[in-house]
C-alpha cells in the first residue's frame, strides 16, 4: 500500500495514499482497534456533513469565513451526503468519548477533498482549507458531535421509526375494524374469561401504539435542541455573535427539520438527557410491541395443539426437521428487536449518568444505541406488518368453538342471581365436564329460557344496556 | 389468638377475630409468604378507597346501589383514607399478579367494617354489605387494581416527586444566579479546559431538571387514564351505561386530580404502558440527578488533595476512624437512589413486556416500583437540597488559583495566531512547568500587551463580542 | 417525648431518652428522611453484631482490649442477635454510601447498652465503653460495613435462597420421574412439534435449576472474603498484627460459616464485585424460574380454551367478578419476583461501577438489593413449590387427545421416505383437516401397516434404536 | 443480475445466480429486512461449519451417511472455516428466533458448493448432497443453532476476552509491583483519607480482575455443553444411537476445545441459561473495568487543575479547539464498552426469560450480544493496556505534595491520644489552614518529637507492628 505523510500538532503520520483522511484519523485507527472497523454510524457522519456545511454558511454570513472556503466546504459536505465518500470514515464507536476523532475525521476529509476540488494534489502545498481553523471554525468536538448525533437520531426517528410504527398501527386498526364483530373468549391470567371481540382486542394494540407514538413525539423537542455554538465548554468561546441561532437555522433549512439552538449549551454538552429521553420512549414502544407480538403468536399457536384463533401467513418452511411446520417468525424477529432495545436502554442510561463536569464522554455509545434501536424498531414494525399482520385472519370456526364451550359466560348471571350462585354453576360444570346451561337448570337457579336470554356472548362484549 | 369463621366460594377459613378482613385475604396470607408481610403499599390501598367510594356513588346515581349502602361504603372508605384501618391490609406485593387479593382485602374490610358501623357484630347475621355484590359492584380486580395504582402513582408523582425536584431545581437556580460571575476553570474529559462561571455550570443542572420535569409532566395524561369501567376484560360487562365516565369524574372530584376514564379499556387492563412511560421519565431524572450529584461531590472533594472548588455543609462526622473528615453524604444518598431507580426501571419494563391476552399480571410489582422510585426521588431531592445544595458556597481563592494556572486559556489565542501556534505554546508551558504567558512571549507569537489583552478568563465565558 | 443529650465531635444532639443510640445516629435520622424509616435491613445489623463481637474477641486476644470490655461488647452483640434490640436501628438505606452511620448506630447502641449492663445510667458518667475507641477498635466503617453485608448476604443465600430453590428443584425432579412415561406433544415456536414426555419436559427445569444452583455456589468463595482488618483504606492502619486473619476466624466460628479474610483488602473496600457476582447468579436463577413458571401456567391454561395439559391446585377464588375462576397465582407471584430480581441486578451493577479510589460508596443499596433478591427468590420458590408444583398433575385425557391429533408425528417418516414427502403429507392433512395417516396412505407414500409401525409417539421420545 | 431457480417445500424462488445459497435463505432475505444485511455474526457461521463437519463424520461412523458425502460436506466446511465463503451468508440476526434460516443457509451453501466440487453445475441435475436429508442429517435447527452459538461464544471468550483481560491484569500487576513504595494520599468518599501506596491501589485492580477472570472461567463448563443430538425438541428423534456423545467428541477434536454433549438436551434447547451465565460474568468484568478506568482517569486528571497523580501517555491531540490538550481517551473507550456490556446483559437476560415450552426463540440475539460483549471487552482491554496502562507513571512530586499536606495523617494519632483529640487537631488545622503538626503541638496533645515519630505516612500503609 502506498502512503503519504500527514501532520498534526503531535507530529507526522503515514496515511494510506488513496484516502482523504489525515493524521488524527490515522492515529485513532491505530490506537482504537476495538470491534469491527468503521463502526461509527454513517448517519452521524451525515449529521456532521449537515452541520459543517451550516457552520461554513453561518461563518461566512457572520464575516469570519471567506465565500470560496464556504463553497468548497459545502461542496464536500454535499458529496458526503450523497454517499460518495462513505469509505473515508474508518473509525470506530469505541474511541474518545467526545467523538473528537470522528469530528477530526470529517474535518480532515473535507479539507483534503476540498484541496483536490480546488485543483491541487493532496499532500502537496499548503492546505487550501485548514481542518481546524476553517472546517472546524466556531466549533469544537464538544458541540459538533452532540449536534451531529441529534441530527442523526432525529432523522432516524422521524424517517424510520415513526413511519414504521404508524404503518403497523394502521394495519392493526384496520384489523380491529374488520374483526369488530368476531366474538371470542377473553383470557385473563391465561385462563378463560368473559368474551370480547377480536376487534376489541386489536383496538387495545392500536391504543398502545398510539400512546407510544405520542410519548415518542413528546421527546422530539428536546432532541431538536442543538449544542452547536457552545464550543468547548458551552460558553461559545470563539464564536461570532449570533452564530448559535444562525447555524441552527441553517441546519433546519438544510435538513428540513425543526432544529433550534439549545437554550442552555452547558446542558447540551455535559449531559445527553435528550438521548435518554428519546430512548426511553423507544423502550416504551418495545414494551408495547413485545406484548402485541406475543399475543399474536399465542393466538396463532397450533395448528392443532395450541390456541389456534388466528391464522398468520406462512412465509417460509418452519423447520429443518419437522416437515410442514409454519412458525410465527415475524413475531420472533420483532420480539428479539424489543429485547435488544430494552438492553440498549440500559446502555444509554448508564452512559447518561456518567457525564463529568462540562462534558459527557459517552457520546458515541449513546448515539449508536439510539440509532440502532430507532432503526430496528422501524424496520421490524414494517417487516412484522408486511409479512404478518396484514395477512392475519381469524379462524372463525375455532373461535366459535372456544367461546361456546367456555364456563366464564356464567359472569353474565352475576347481576341476575348473584356471584355465589353463579360460581356454583361454573364450578359444578367444570367438575362434571358439562355445560353451564345444563348445570344452571339442574341447580334450579334459572330456567332454560332465562339462560338463553341472559347468556349471550355477543351481549357480553359491552356494558349493560 | 381468637378466630372467627369466614366463607368464600371455596369454603370456610379461620380469620383472626380482631381483624376486618375475610376469607380471601386470609387465604392469600397463608398462600403467599414471600418477603416481609404487608408489603403491598398503603398508597395503593388508599387508591382503592377513593375508587370504591367513587364506584358506590356512581352505582347509586345510576340506580344499581341503594343510598344506605353507598353511605356505608363511603364511610369506611373515608376511615381508610384517614389512616384508621392501616393494619387491616396484611397482604404482600408478591401475590396474584392482578392484585385480586388486595381488591378482595379492601372489599372484605369495607363489608365487615360497614356491618359494624351498621350496628351489628362481625361474623353474625347476613352481611349488611356484600364484598362482591355490593362493594365490588360494577367492578373487577382487573379494572380496580390498575385504577388504584394509577391514583397512587399519580398522587405520589405530583405530591412528592415534582415538588421535591422543583425545590432542588429552584435552589440550583438561585446558586446559578448567585455564582454568575465566579469564573472557574472548565473541565472536559476530566481535564482542564477553557473557563466558565460557576453560575453557568449550575445553569446546566437547572436545565437538566427543567427538561426532566417537562418529560415527567408529559407522562401524566397517560397516567390520568383510569381503567375503571372495563371490568373483567375491558368490555365493561355488568356496568351500567355511563358508569365509566361518571366513576372517573367522581374520582377526580374526590382526589382533586384530573383523572379521566381511559379511552381504550383493553389497553388499560392488558398493558401498563402508562407506568412504563412515567417510570421512564423518573429514570431520566435519576440520570440527571446522578450527574449533578457527582459533579458537586467531585468539585467539593478535598479538603486538601481534591478539587476543592465548592464548600458543602458538614452535617455529621464523616468517619468512625478518620477524625475530622467531612463527606458528601447527601450526594451519596442521592446517587444510591438514582441507582435504585435505574434498576427499578428495568423491573417495570420487564413486567410491562409480559402482559398476555386481556390482562397484564405484573401489576403489583410495576406499581410498587413506580411508587418507590417516585417517593425516593422526591425525598432524596429534598434531603439533598436542604442538607447540601442550599449551603453550597464557592471556595473562591481555590477557584481563582486553578483558573490562573490553567494552560487551556491558550484557546483564546486560536482566533489570533491559529490553532497550531497556540498548541505549541500550551505544550511548551506544560513541558517546562511554566506559564502560558512566559512561553507565548518567548516563542515570539505575542507580546506581553497582546497576551494581557487577549487572554482574559472572564472574557472567555461567552462568545466573541 | 423525653430526650437526653449525646455528644460527638461536632457537638451536642438531643436523642429520645428511651433509645440507646447516640449523637451520630440521631444526626443521620434528621439528615436523611428518604423513604420509610428503619429501612436498613436488620440482617446487616445482625452481621454487624457478629463482627463487633468477633472484633472484641480478636482485640482482646491481641492485647488491645481488656477482658471486661470484650465481655460487655459480646453480651450486647448477643442481645442484638437474639432480636432484643431490633427497635434501636432507625436508619435508612439512603444514608452515607459507606454505611458509616449504621456502623456508628451499632457502636453507639452497644456502648450505651453496655453502660447500662455495667449497672450505670445512660447519659450519666463517662461511658464505660467508648463507641469509637472501644467498640470500633481496629475497625473503620469502610471495612465493617462490607463485612457486615457479606455476612448478611452469605447467610441469606445459604439459609433462604439455596434451600428454597433446592426444595423446588427436588419437587420438579419427583414430577419428572412420576411423569416419565406421559407422552405429550412438544411445542417449538409455540407451534406443535414432535412428542416428548412430560417427565422429559420437567427434567429440563431440573437441569436449569441444577445449573443455576451450581452458578450460585460458584460465587460463594468471593462472598466469603471479609474486608475486616483493612480499616480506612485497606492498609490495615491501626490494627494489631494478625488481626485480620483472627477476626475472620472468629466470625467463621460465631456464624458457623466458612468466612475468611480477604486476600486483598483494597479490592474489598473499593469494589463490591462479590455482590455483583452473587447477584448475577441470582439473576440467572430468576431467568430460569421465569421460564419454568411461564411454561407451567401456559400448560395449565384453560380450563376449556387453553392448553389444559396440566392441572394445578386451586388455592383461592380467582376472580372478584368471574365466578369459578382458578388462576395460576403462584406462577404470577414467582414471575413478579423474577422481574424484580432482574431489575435489582441492574441496580447492583450500576452501584458496582461507581466506586472511586479507595472506596465504593454504594454499599447499602448494593447489599439491600442482594438481600431482597436472595430472600424473595427463596421465599417464592418455597411458595411456588408448596402451593403449586407439589400438586401438579397431568391432564392425561387432554394430553392424549392433543398428541394423537398432531401433524408433527410426520417427522418420524423423515428417515423412511425423506423430508420432502413427509412435508407433503403434513401440509395436505393440514389443508384438508384430515389425519396424517389418511393422507400418508392416500398419497401412496406408506401403507397403513407401515404407518402404524413407524409412527408411534412413544417411540419418538428418544433417538433411533 | 442473473438468477437461477431454487426450490423448497413451499415452491420456487429466484436466487442470485452467483450465490450458493438456496430457496430458504432467499426467502429469509426478502422477509426480514431489518437493520443492516448480513448481521448474523460470522463466528456463528463458523460454529456451524465445525458442527456440520462433525455431524457428517459422526453420521458416517454410525452408518447413516456414505463416506463420499461425509468428505464433500467436510471439504465445504473447511472452506467456510478458511473464510472463503464469507459472502454466502447474507442473513440478519432479526430472523426466526431459532436461527432456522441461518441453519438452512449453511445447509444450502454446503449442498450447492458440494455439488460444484463434485464437478456439477449448480441448479442442474439432482443435488449431489441434499441440504435437509444429508447436510442436516441427525440434526434440527433447534439443536444446531445452540451448538453453533456455544462454539462461537466459547471460542470468543477463550481466544479474545480472557487473553485480553489477562494482558491488562498482568500490566496492572507489574505496575503494582513497580509502584509498591510510592506513598500517596488515600481517598474515600472522594475525600482525603489515610495514605497507601500506588502499588496497593493497583493491587486492588489486579484482585478485581483475578476475581472476574475466575468468575468467567466458572461459567465455561456450562457453555461447553452442546445441544447437538437433541434434534427438534430434545429427545434426539432421528439420531442414531451414541450420536450425541460422538458428535460432541468430534467438535472437541476439530476445535481443540473441551466441548461435551449436554447432559440434558431439553434444557439445552428450551433455555439458554449458559449464555445468561457467561454474560453475567462478562458484565461483572465490565463493572470492574469501569471502576479501574475511572480511577485512572481521575488520578490522571489535570494537568494543572485536577488530581494529577498519574501520568498517562499522550496518544493523540485531545481537542479540536483547545490546543495542547491530552485526554484519557483509552479510558473513555473502555468505559463506553463497559456501558454497552451492561446494556447487553439486560438484552441477554430478557431473551433468556422468554423461552416457551421446548424452545427458546431468542437465540440469535442472545448469541450476538454475548459475542459482541466478549469481543469488545477483550479488544478494549488490549487497547487500554497497550495505549495507556503500560505507559502509566506516577507523578511523584505531585503525589508527595498531596500526601504531605493531608489532614488525614491525624488518624495515626488515634491509638495514641484517642479519636476525639485527634479529631480536634484535624478540625482546627482545617479551620486555620495550618498543618496538623502545628495544631497538635499548639493544642498540647503531643510534642514535636512525638508527632514526628508517630505520624509517618509510610508507616501508615500497613497495620500496627
Amino acid at each position: 500500500m502506498e502512503f503519504r505523510i500527514e501532520k498534526d500538532t503531535m507530529g507526522e503520520v503515514k496515511v494510506p495514499a488513496d484516502k482523504y483522511w489525515g493524521a488524527q484519523t490515522e492515529r485513532s485507527r491505530n490506537n482504537f482497534k476495538i470491534g469491527p472497523s468503521a463502526s461509527m454510524p454513517l448517519e452521524i457522519i451525515y449529521g456532521f456533513a449537515y452541520l459543517k456545511k451550516a457552520a461554513a454558511h453561518a461563518n461566512f454570513e457572520l464575516g469570519v469565513l471567506p465565500e470560496e472556503k464556504r463553497d468548497l466546504i459545502s461542496t464536500v459536505c454535499d458529496e458526503i451526503l450523497a454517499g460518495k465518500l462513505d469509505d473515508q470514515f474508518p473509525l470506530v464507536i469505541w474511541q474518545t468519548g467526545s467523538g473528537t476523532q470522528s469530528n477530526m475525521n470529517v474535518n480532515e476529509v473535507i479539507a483534503n477533498r476540498a484541496h483536490e476540488i480546488a485543483g491541487k494534489k493532496i499532500g502537496e502545498g499548503e492546505k487550501t482549507i485548514q481542518p481546524n481553523d476553517d472546517v472546524n471554525k466556531s466549533q469544537s468536538s464538544n458541540d459538533t458531535f452532540p449536534t451531529g448525533m441529534h441530527i442523526a437520531c432525529y432523522k432516524m426517528i422521524v424517517e424510520t421509526t415513526i413511519p414504521g410504527v404508524e404503518k403497523l398501527r394502521n394495519s392493526l386498526n384496520e384489523k380491529a375494524k374488520a374483526f369488530a364483530n368476531v366474538v371470542k373468549i377473553g383470557r385473563t391470567h391465561l385462563m378463560d374469561a368473559t368474551p370480547l371481540t377480536v376487534g376489541q382486542e386489536f383496538s387495545g394494540y392500536v391504543s398502545q401504539l398510539d400512546h407510544g407514538l405520542k410519548a415518542l413525539k413528546n421527546t422530539l423537542p428536546h432532541l431538536s435542541e442543538l449544542a452547536l455554538g457552545g464550543t468547548a465548554v458551552g460558553t461559545g468561546l470563539n464564536t461570532p455573535k449570533g452564530y448559535d441561532v444562525l447555524v441552527a437555522k441553517k441546519i433546519a433549512e438544510f435538513t428540513k427539520l425543526p432544529f433550534v439552538t439549545a437554550e442552555n449549551k452547558f446542558e447540551a454538552l455535559a449531559a445527553h438527557d435528550a438521548l435518554v429521553e428519546s430512548h426511553g420512549a423507544l423502550k416504551q414502544l418495545a414494551v408495547s410491541l413485545n406484548k402485541i407480538a406475543n399475543d399474536i403468536r399465542l393466538m396463532a399457536s397450533g395448528p392443532r395443539s395450541g390456541i389456534g384463533e388466528l391464522i398468520i401467513p406462512a412465509n417460509e418452511p418452519g423447520s429443518s426437521i419437522m416437515p410442514g411446520k409454519v412458525n410465527p417468525t415475524q413475531a420472533e424477529a420483532l420480539t428479539m428487536v424489543c429485547a435488544q432495545v430494552i438492553g440498549n436502554d440500559v446502555a444509554v442510561t448508564v452512559g447518561g449518568t456518567q457525564g463529568h463536569y462540562e462534558l459527557n464522554v459517552f457520546k458515541p455509545i449513546m448515539a449508536n444505541n439510539v440509532l440502532q434501536s430507532a432503526r430496528l424498531l422501524g424496520d421490524a414494525c414494517v417487516s412484522f406488518n408486511d409479512n404478518c399482520v396484514k395477512g392475519i385472519e381469524p379462524n372463525t370456526p375455532r373461535i366459535k368453538e372456544l367461546v361456546d364451550n367456555s364456563l366464564m359466560l356464567v359472569t353474565a348471571l352475576n347481576t341476575k342471581i348473584g356471584y355465589y350462585k353463579a360460581a356454583e354453576i361454573a364450578n359444578t360444570a367444570h367438575k362434571n365436564g358439562t355445560t353451564l346451561k345444563e348445570e344452571a337448570i339442574r341447580l334450579g337457579y334459572v330456567t332454560a329460557e332465562q339462560y338463553d336470554e341472559w347468556v349471550k356472548p355477543e351481549d357480553m362484549t359491552s356494558g349493560l344496556k
